[in-house]
């Protein structure tokens, strides 16, 4: 198998890519290449010890910067590290791409070189939430601004193939989010969705609502891109919102200023273990024809390194297959 | 001033809406009556000492009970304590209504008996989202599914003379909530609304995301009711999380056991007073030709009182008559 990791990507350059990768080649005994510019990688791998791992470099000239235009960047920059590695699954001189850079510049770059697995309308973006029990899965979280229901039901398919087959949840429940858990609510396209889900071979739950993803109700909650998106940011939200509070409360007295330095290293932890948005390894572009691993900006060596072994499950366990042969079998609108 | 508190509303029954409308009678110095059961309502007014105190009870013989569905439910029963105690408003008997009941009969109830403001299509349900430094008043939050630029752009206007005039905020900051803060964001409907928003006699300060909320950013979030519903319920879901987080940490060692021993009550305090969802007094249906506010079903006696309070106040400033004038000077879409 081999991956190609965006070495550009992200807010800290190469360095944290470049050890992910040296330590996901060591572990799981695959090849991973390096796209980027090949003058700031050489140098990271030089300094380590990579002697018998399979660490090529492939050079691309330019980057898309976290904040440009996605489209538009990824148009104009021919040479960017994330077209000039999904050229390579393309032409099938790899297997999969994983970046922690610019999710729209993902989106567009996989559209433009990969295309979308047939029969997949709207390819969508995912997040896997934590939450005390695990993980709620959403889908989509920005591609797709408006959408038709049959979009809907295609990211219900492509959410629930992704979470079994590697997030291992057997017979993952998929749930619609809305406002109200009865089947007749929610906007005129969810009600939709909501009767086409029940005909479809998943294991439809029904809706669920805004703090059902934090209970972990469903594995999988399906959403507009819209709708998706307020909420993964309202929940990224959460944690400064938790650490200014804490902060407040231990320093509200003498005793609880005590406290504070007795508990605060272990709580910061067991929050960061438990909540963290910000960190979690790296979600699935679905629809797009190849396996697409997009983490986290502010990703460091872990999270990076726990998006390649994503990619690589992805890989094993058939996804992009799994997705097509899926979508013939769904109820058409 | 007379104020019509609904002594049906809420999960506890009357016993904490006569205890606040004894308290706000006495404080306020106005009259308040009791509408619902009478045959409950008096004996614990009689238990009471209200000596002085403006406070009859207007007999209603029915109640909407909080899963019912709202307009059903208020078409079938004529005599609810909301719809009477409401026609007292329509008849120039009193000057407002408050209940802690089920929210959407409470809207159901309105437009039935007092219809909308002149000038308004679409009344909007609101909440006042706590964060660290105030609140975050949002519009609609689940009354509208489907909307118009022009219906949020009419919530941006009535959210803006509510949190101006009763939540004492000069000039406040409104903003669209969308998936981007570029104007160029959001669904067709959003990108139209923010073009006219900009255009408004209002402190627009454009788009803001989902984590603005809890950051305060702005001091009215205007949103659809699809959307504005996900969001507060997301948000309710948060409390509960976090407690669960801090049980978890607080049993993770001995040395957490000894801390959490000596911070848990503070630390529920300072929570529970920062962050409190579910208690906030109250807010307002806007829209709707007459004040009313509706405050959440586990209301007890304090936030009942306080619910009552921003009742006063949007009477005394003169809320409903104030949007009336405001949608005159709306730039049309």
């Amino acid at each position: 198998m081999k991956i190609v990791l965006d070495a550009m990507g992200g807010d800290f350059g190469p360095e944290p890519n470049v050890e992910a990768a040296i330590q996901a080649a060591k572990d799981f005994n695959i090849e991973i290449a390096l796209v980027g510019k090949q003058e700031l990688i050489r140098p990271l791998l030089a300094k380590a010890n990579t002697a018998g791992l399979m660490l090529p470099v492939v050079h691309a000239s330019e980057v898309v910067e976290m904040d440009e235009h996605p489209s538009a960047a990824v148009r104009a920059k021919k040479d960017n590290s994330m077209s000039v590695g999904m050229r390579l699954i393309k032409d099938g001189a790899a297997d999969a791409f994983v970046t922690m850079g610019n999710t729209g510049a993902g989106m567009a770059a996989a559209l433009f070189t990969l295309g979308r697995i047939k029969g997949v309308n709207r390819p969508a973006i995912s997040a896997a939430i934590p939450h005390l029990k695990g993980h709620t899965f959403m889908i989509d979280i920005g591609a797709n601004t408006e959408v038709k229901p049959e979009n809907l039901v295609q990211f219900a398919l492509m959410g629930s193939i992704y979470v079994e087959r590697v997030l291992r949840v057997r017979n993952p429940k998929v749930a619609l989010l809305s406002n109200g858990e009865e089947d007749s609510k929610g906007t005129e396209t969810v009600q939709a969705a909501n009767a086409l889900l029940h005909k479809a071979p998943l294991n439809f739950i029904g809706n669920v609502q805004g703090y059902d993803i934090l209970k972990g109700t469903a594995d999988v909650v399906v959403a507009d891109g819209f709708t998706g998106n307020i909420a993964i940011k309202l929940m990224e939200g959460m944690m400064p919102l938790m650490e200014d509070l804490l902060k407040k409360a231990f320093y509200s007295s003498a005793k609880m200023k005590l406290a504070g330095a007795l508990a605060k290293d272990d709580l910061k932890s067991v929050i960061k273990s438990s909540l963290n948005y910000e960190a979690i390894g790296g979600a699935p572009l679905l629809g797009v024809d190849g396996v697409v691993i997009i983490g986290h900006g502010r990703s460091k060596a872990p999270a990076i390194y726990s998006a390649i072994q994503r990619a690589k499950e992805a890989v094993e366990n058939g996804v992009v297959d799994a997705i097509e042969k899926g979508l013939e079998a769904l109820p058409s609108a």
